[in-house]
């Protein structure tokens, strides 16, 4: 693992996520940009070996090069702020690696085109971790809506509304670098939680946005990226959308929602009632798919590991994306996971936002 | 009441909420375009005396003025098509009668107008049916905004979605004259619905819409007026917003919601559960405040009849319009209603959205 | 109306549900005990002219019965505390009126027979306001259980909590009497919600209580009668259930909640959330019949006035009653409402429920 | 690990659990009763060394107690059918390991006493996993009853239905066993959920029941144990309750709740929606507590893992029972987890519920 030090709990999920299904163990890391610091968070927080625990993410690539592959790891995770994304991934990869990697996945698009060919050209897998996709319900979706039943898709609503930051922060690691242009990209709250909505809604429709309308804000007062924004969003297919998303939304927690109609039916998903689904009709009562009940598609019944009425939550889901991948690595059948298309297409995405609202929310293609 | 024959289920809707409250009582109207069909509605479906049952609205106002004081009607209720709003109201305000009439006010922004100059010119009474600010919890967001307990207002999020007209549909008296432009006006799902949102929005936080960016669409082949559409939203303020309505999201049923976040707090509403206010905040767990119970404001108080837990839903808030203008007119102290300037102001938002819209969703001011 | 006088509520909550249809209109009554109280709360509370504002229910009767027939009231309402339901129908019954009648039937059980003799030998018509058998979704319950569909029911749950009573009360009208023996009768919660509960299990399922053991409380000091309880109950069919009632609970406001499991499926019903009805499978995802969407049956949609997703509410199921009196008054196809055997019927509930708790909270026989 | 061998879903529950705070590891067990089956199941399901699966509970333990302190296991997980619970547990603490036990304790009374004496004569620790004392809007509950906010406490209502064993099953290893009264005990919907109620009551408000009068039922045809039931509940202080728990309730799928009601608040949890804690008082609107958010107690904090609005489940809760056992075990401050206390007192009631419900039910004394 590379980042994940002190202070940023994200590390830690990563760490549960990829055990959970006893398929992948933290083995080494390189946890912070300070030498000391990312050794000591090694034996600290995630009590491994020393030896194991690296100055800095060259090093640790390096060295685990150069250990007997049974001992070696076998994937870097990539948890830093996002403009240390694709040094580490390059080093990665071009030491052997293959790569697992937060979101958005680099800083700009220039980046991720590189990585893109990087990826490409070692032939190593890359895999994004939009986590929500994990979800069994999201899962459900897009099989849903995939075998058609909803007929061709018309309209689609997503919203990701957090409020942790609509006051001024201070001595918050984790806000720092999400309002800092140089760490986090030409994006803020469409960078870190829009782009999971982009995500969402590719992931469940399969549709491509072609162009948006963006209409961000910047509503704390000194804060360099915007905090909050909505955009209108157009796809090839005729489709018309919404895209929402906030950090100054006072009150809400995590609250990321879909909702998807069709020509036949329609959908709603929220992350606060994750092992639902909502699925409603013109002609009959609208029912409700639950995550290991009977009558969910088999790809929501694979990302499942209780039976139906004890939730999984967020760290279950996470832990579909490394499920995924271990399978894939270990060459056996699997759901899929994202990958640097859509990490490509995620920068496409922030970049056209960013540009629309920057010439006064009007219209710019994706 | 002019308008609510045999079909025009609103018509029953009215005349429930009039009476809800025995404040006042159905005397006498033209029910219907047909005057044999006009005298039929009123003694059929409202039981009234064939001699208080009147071929059209103009014998309506011409007779019901030569009647005693005592005896005759004190108010004309409009609900007819749009397109009719505007010759009735004329008809009623200058035969001396008080109105009362649905949305949207007229066909277009020019009758609007020009009634306003009526309504002003009278000194009569003009009320507006936009019943879904008579809801307690509704009454309760605006006097949370306007106490300024919830900071400064930066996001709102309004959506109104329906599915109703998801198919192109036959032989629906309700369906023919929203979709046709003679009897609509310029907007479908907009003037319908969308004008709703609009009010209450208004209503709620006293901002006015500066300006709007709107991408209507009309999903249905063959129909002429958009059945859906996203519109992005600038408030005087420097508040941003967005507002949804949608006639073809296929199993929703009238699916009202108002979400308002200011810079200490937000609140959520959604007509599904009517009796409920979700008030969140930064530092303590939500609150939910329900209609009649202890720790909401006079205003939602005034507008239930029975003890918490005893839903009130639709007609019960239609029926606050009523109340309130009715109180108005004994000369005692209520709570309000809107006017004559709430549609002035819902019809410049319509063409605003109308305007942005039809030039491929630029800003128009509104 | 008998009963209804100033600090009742219930009596305007009557008036609203009997007009609201368009069906009855309120003309007369005699509204408390106290004789000029009477004649002042129907003159300042109904708007009603003094000629029809009695002294007492005697006068009501006897000079009600004198008028002509189409002058004269057509049924009484009595909504006086339940001492008085006994006097008030009988000298209604022996005048020649029909009469609707307020919950619990009488003061106790010998009373009950007494009228259901009285009412038998009139061969007038007597409706007892169990209100909540007039929601939609409730009629849909009991049209789904009785279609068999759910299979042999097995377990009923059964709650209705409130909170009000709590705290020791003064200066409470409503609370007075119903936490008096000479007024209320022999049970407080049990007579006053508890009755409510039995009678909706009885509805929906058609199963009578065979024998229940039942465990009342009075936890507020000084409280003569029950204010909260559980019940076990036993049914003829071999089903079992339980319910429980209080008015301590704090916090709540009324929330009576059904849930019925049957060989083959499952409902789950709660006042908060009217116009939703759950219905679970084995095997498939769980629905929600909502009132007014398709998918419902005859029986819930006649007792809905509005399109779906408006809401209706507590006046609108409790109008249920008395829309399909007055349908059959005048001989026309209705849904039913409760009668005098429904009244027998939950007097002999109460009395077992008082007798098994008394001995201890053993079983006995209703 | 005792247990979890093919079929035993929980057994997979307990290791994601042990492990997910990265304190623990499964290294080692005994996963079914056949010797070879014991083995492949280690080696195949959990990817251990053949070296540390063993073909029996004895040999684990006697070859584990061989090895040197730090290679060797650190405590047992006992994961079995009730009726080996003991035994395991015996030889486990016999030859000085800790143990961890799935509940109910044992097969009876009897056992649990000796092992109680067992436990406090080898001073080993002993935990029971009742798992939804894990949550931490469980814990925020407790918190809240204990701190005395709430009141005394007058009336718990607690619920746990299930639907899986409304019909016959066949092939089913999880459903043989647990309707087995030779490995499950005397009881069967009471032994397996109805213990979980029990506990949680236990748990969240530190009363003792007194004495129980229960009703259980057995409906599929042919079924030894019971598979629903209601039990009325009395607390020392003069709390009363009930408990309602089903195995054929059609559709439900772990449907836990709990109500409690103070002389000045309640409470309401439902593990469908865990991360939120409804609290209710007389004067004011409710909140509602969730998972992570301010205004909760330092218990419930310590209970989460990521911020609020990610969703923590059923796992999660699981794995805070083991975290606080290894906290323990390392001597560390920890919020506590139930141990053999909890256990005997289990057995207690479940022996008062079958005695109370074959005699009748009558009231039984716990």
């Amino acid at each position: 693992m590379v980042g994940g030090g002190a202070g940023a709990f994200i590390g830690q999920v990563h760490r549960m996520a990829a055990e959970l299904d006893g398929m992948a163990q933290l083995v080494c890391g390189a946890f912070a940009s300070d030498p000391e610091r990312s050794v000591r968070s090694g034996t600290e927080i995630y009590h491994l070996p020393e030896s194991r625990c690296y100055p800095d993410f060259q090093t640790l690539c390096s060295a685990e090069a150069q250990l007997p592959e049974h001992q070696r790891m076998q994937f870097v995770v990539v948890v830093t702020p996002n403009h240390m994304h694709f040094p580490v991934a390059q080093a990665a990869l071009q030491s052997g690696f293959h790569v697992v990697c937060d979101k958005p996945v680099t800083l700009n698009l220039a980046q991720a085109l590189a990585l893109q060919q990087l990826v490409e050209a070692t032939g190593l897998c890359f895999a994004l971790t939009h986590n929500y996709t994990g979800y069994p319900m999201v899962r459900e979706a897009a099989a849903l809506v995939q075998s058609g039943a909803l007929g061709e898709i018309r309209r689609i609503n997503c919203a990701y509304l957090q409020g942790w930051l609509a006051q001024e922060t201070s001595d918050n690691k984790q806000a720092d670098w999400r309002t800092d242009p140089q760490r986090a990209g030409s994006a803020g709250c469409f960078g870190d939680i829009g782009s999971h909505g982009e995500n969402l809604i590719s992931y469940v429709t399969g549709l491509p946005v072609t162009s948006v309308c963006a209409d961000l804000s910047t509503f704390v007062p000194g804060r360099a990226l915007d905090d909050d924004g909505n955009v209108l969003l157009r796809f090839s297919s005729g489709a018309r959308g919404v895209l929402s998303a906030s950090q100054i939304a006072v009150g809400k927690e995590n609250d990321l929602c879909l909702e998807i109609y069709g020509e036949q039916g329609g959908l709603e998903w929220r992350q606060s009632d994750a092992n639902s689904l909502i699925v409603r009709w013109a002609d009959r009562p609208y029912e409700v798919r639950r995550a290991a009940w009977p009558g969910t598609s088999e790809a929501a019944s694979a990302a499942t590991r209780v039976p139906a009425g004890h939730p999984e939550g967020y760290l279950e889901a996470f832990a579909e994306i490394y499920r995924n991948v271990c399978l894939h690595l270990q060459g056996q059948p699997h759901q899929g996971f994202p990958g640097i298309e859509a990490g490509v297409r995620g920068m496409r995405f922030i970049d056209a936002v960013v540009a629309s609202s920057a010439q006064g929310a009007v219209w710019v293609d994706v």
